[in-house]
Order: C-alpha cells, then structure tokens, then sequence
C-alpha cells in the first residue's frame, strides 16, 4: 500500500450518502497527531501488513503490537461469503486521530501508531481493519492496541454488509456489535 | 523465510556447548502441537512478519494478533549497535511448544499460532522474536500473545550479547531480565 495508490482510493460520503473521491487534501495524514509519526488511512486496497509493520519501526522501538481484524468464514452460524464496509470517511478518520492521541497520552512512550481500516469489499481471510503501535518496552504496544481495537469497534462510523452462502439468507447490513454510534448507518438491503 | 532455508540454519548446542546443524528430522515442527496448526523455529535469517502473518491465516479466524520484540538502540542508558542471540536449542524450542499447548488450553478456539526466536546477530530495527495468534473472535488471540511473550520471556533459554557504542562499555551477555531460567548460560564475554 503506498500513499499515492491509497491517495485516489479514498472516498467520502457526501450530505446525500453519494460515495465520492475524498480530495487531496482530505488524504492520509502521516505525522499529523501531537507531532507524532502516525498513520492513519481509508482504503478500498487490500491491507498490506508488512508495509505497516515497516511505517511504525523505529530505531528506539524494542517492540511492535498488532492487531488485525479478518473476515471469516461464518458469523451467527451462517456461512459468510463476504463482508463489504462503508463508512462515513470525515468521522471515520478524525476518530482513528482521536484513538491515535489517547494512546499516546496514556502511554507516553509509544514511538509510532497506524492505523487502517479498508472500505468495498472484503473477500475471506483479508484484513478489514489492522493497527499497528512500536514502543520502546512492550507493554506500552501491547496495552495501546488492546484499547485501540475495543475503542474502535465501539466508536467508528463503520458499517458492514454481509454475504451468505445460503439463499435463504439476503445480504444484511450491520453496524458493529459493540458500537455506540451517534451516527445513521446505510438502511437495510433487501 | 521458508522451510527449506530454515532447515539447513537451525542449530543446536551439542553437550559440550558446540553449536551444530541441527538435523533435518529435529527442524521446524509445524502442525505437531496437539494435531494443531502451530509453528514453532529458531533460525539465523531476518525473521519475515509478512510470511508469519500467512502461516496463521484462516478462513475461520476473524482476528490476528502479533507481538515482535526487536533490537532497538539503546538500553539502560547506554547506545546499542547490534545484539547477538544465544539458545540453548533443544529446550527453547520444547518451551516454545509448551507455551502453545498452554494459550491453547487457555483459549481454546484458538486457530493457529506462530512463534520464531531468531539467533545470532539481530542489528537495529531488526526482530529478534515474533508471535503470531490468530482465532474467530479478537479477545483470545490478543490475550494469547500477552501471554506467550510474558511466558517466553521468562522461561526461554535464551541470551543475548549487547554490543555498545562507546569503547568503554565492551559487549556484555544477558539473560531477560525477566527470565526464571534454570540452565546456566554463556558466561560474560570480556
């Protein structure tokens, strides 16, 4: 994932829900909480780990924690064929800034966060959401991508479409088990 | 890093304290931790996090969580060029296999588990140890590898050299800090 790829990718949903390109402006902001190195990002790419793992190394890290959330083949003992995400990208985005900072003001010492949430479809086994935080010992990364991970699935404006193998079963959206939104999500499919 | 390269770089310490090829029926045991999908390996080569994060893949896991421990630059004060790992092999891999058989007994969904220990020299920025957990739900895999790397560092049979800067301060072994260990290790280098 490099940032002029994602750059073109990252889209916004306007005051009619219309899906539009997100403008240069608007794009991933490196380096921009409290002056720190995190990265924060929108993306219809496919979540490239390594690359990840390679913007939070610093020479000071002893220590790099992740999470990556996956979409797996079943969910409520119905087979899942897919996931497709949405999200209100504006919100989205400030909030992965907010959770950058709150980490980094619970623990000091973090060197590098990134965060990143992909958006359209994910196939199983690819990564929807992934985090990534380097500290100099490990319980700083360990303990930050617990709480970035239980924030974000509470607090993100994000919605997912589900996909069944049974015909029985209609796509369905669904916000989050755990989220308390102040946001509408996209209406039920049919 | 695959299979076929790690065989031919593992090594052991034979009783007299000879590091030696390890031969190829003791290397790498994927798939042998109660018929589970573990892999366990002690190698000379850059640990790939990309490659680990594959091994641990499923359709049926919703969650990844990793920690690496890698070399950073300094350490009580003092700047660090490089550090240089020591295992005694035999045992550290048997507790890398007791540590999975133990998070698997904890959280049993657990789907698939990766630990590596690199040896030898590991420079800055680079890994020394990397876990990998996946399962359906965060919680398990997240907790899995708080508690393998706690465990790992206390029980590994694992040393390291640090190597300095400064002049005055010439490479010096160390067991963790954290380590509960009860083989004796290399005895400090002048």
């Amino acid at each position: 994932m490099n940032l002029s790829r994602n750059l073109k990718n990252l889209i916004f949903l306007d005051e009619e829900g219309n899906e539009k390109q997100r403008k240069r402006s608007m794009a991933a902001h490196p380096d921009d909480t409290q002056g720190k190195n995190d990265f924060v990002d929108l993306t219809h790419d496919p979540i490239d780990v390594a690359q990840l793992y390679g913007k939070v190394l610093s020479s000071a890290a002893g220590a790099v924690a992740s999470f990556v959330g996956i979409t797996r083949d079943n969910d409520g003992g119905k087979e899942v064929t897919k996931l497709e995400y949405e999200a209100y990208a504006p919100m989205a985005v400030k909030t992965m800034h907010e959770v950058c900072g709150e980490i980094r003001q619970r623990w000091p010492d973090i060197c590098h966060a990134a965060i990143v949430h992909r958006l359209g479809v994910v196939d199983i086994s690819e990564a929807s959401i992934a985090i990534f935080v380097s500290s100099p010992h490990r319980k700083a990364s360990l303990a930050a991508v617990q709480y970035a991970i239980d924030e974000l699935k509470a607090r993100l404006p994000v919605w997912k479409k589900e996909f069944y193998v049974s015909a029985e079963n209609g796509p369905s959206w669904k916000a989050n088990k755990e989220a308390n939104l102040h946001v509408a999500g996209p209406t039920a499919c049919k």
